[in-house]
């Protein structure tokens, strides 16, 4: 049953959000999971390590999209430009799907575990995005405050974004919360 | 036993990290911290929920301390400069514990679980910053920036401080990152 089903993860990953809003996180198993796609918990394993890693489905590919954007991005750029073509990138990827992101920020601000979890990707993307500045030649203290400022932005217009409307442009979220940092830093005396 | 001991929770913590770099984080148990501290399953508990959060034993005083520093600084400081006081009065906290800090980041590194732990430590100081700044009349959004840009900053002179030498002042390393995350942000071409 269902091995060639098409799309599983996103099947998977929406029965889950499904599940942990009618019965609560704790109270969903794998196989319920499983069974609500369709699809076995051999299949889920698969796909997911756990119950927790089912909410987040896109990451992986996010990851990629901002290294890809990043090793492409000109030269010459500054390091946090660097870091926010890298975003840019990810942003086609998440603007979609608003309300799934409204629902499952719903459940994960519900469970401790959830929000390690969220923390735990966040912490991953900035270094992945680290990473990839490092490999541009730039230092890793540098690269490490470059790529937490970036994911700073990228939190704070992600946040908006799944509080406003759904007509809302990520893109131009972004850009505001990169102006508001930079004019915060630099109202900052210099020692 | 062990009731009316001076600094239970210092020497809870103590023994844990001991246990931790013999045996590990997984095969270490709870009544096995309280035994090697020469105190009970009972007091462990009354000062820690798990023994994940034993290996920060310091966390709600550093919050405490930032928290006090913030209230207290000028009405007229830009917020990052009123984020930057909070986390200089956490330096003189943490100052002392260089070899701890040291032998306890190699237990960290080593555990997925504590990474994470560690992680919602840092996302809790933040949140501690980012509340403060809004008691003091900052947007929230602008808090979440602010906070974030000093989390950067405080991560990566904590970082550099285990790396090196006891003899390295924080502080000085706190003053160097805040320079170069400015500088970073400050490179950014305005769209």
């Amino acid at each position: 049953m269902g091995r060639w089903m098409p799309d599983a993860a996103g099947r998977l990953s929406r029965a889950a959000l499904e599940l942990y809003e009618e019965r609560g996180f704790e109270d969903t198993t794998v196989a319920e999971i499983a069974e609500r796609a369709g699809l076995t918990k051999r299949t889920f394993f698969r796909h997911f390590p756990d119950k927790r890693e089912v909410l987040f489905p896109l990451s992986a590919r996010i990851h990629q999209a901002i290294v890809d954007a990043i090793a492409a991005a000109p030269a010459d750029l500054p390091p946090l430009a660097v870091v926010m073509e890298g975003y840019d990138a990810a942003v086609d990827m998440v603007n979609k799907g608003h309300a799934q992101a409204r629902r499952r920020r719903a459940v994960i601000v519900a469970n401790p575990e959830l929000q390690e979890r969220q923390l735990t990707k966040f912490a991953a993307t900035s270094a992945v995005v680290a990473e990839a500045l490092c490999e541009r030649g730039v230092a890793p203290r540098t690269a490490f405050l470059t790529a937490a400022a970036g994911a700073a932005a990228w939190r704070a217009a992600r946040e908006c974004w799944v509080d406003g409307a759904e007509s809302q442009d990520l893109h131009a979220l972004l850009r505001e919360c990169v102006a508001d940092l930079k004019a915060e830093v630099a109202a900052l005396p210099t020692p």
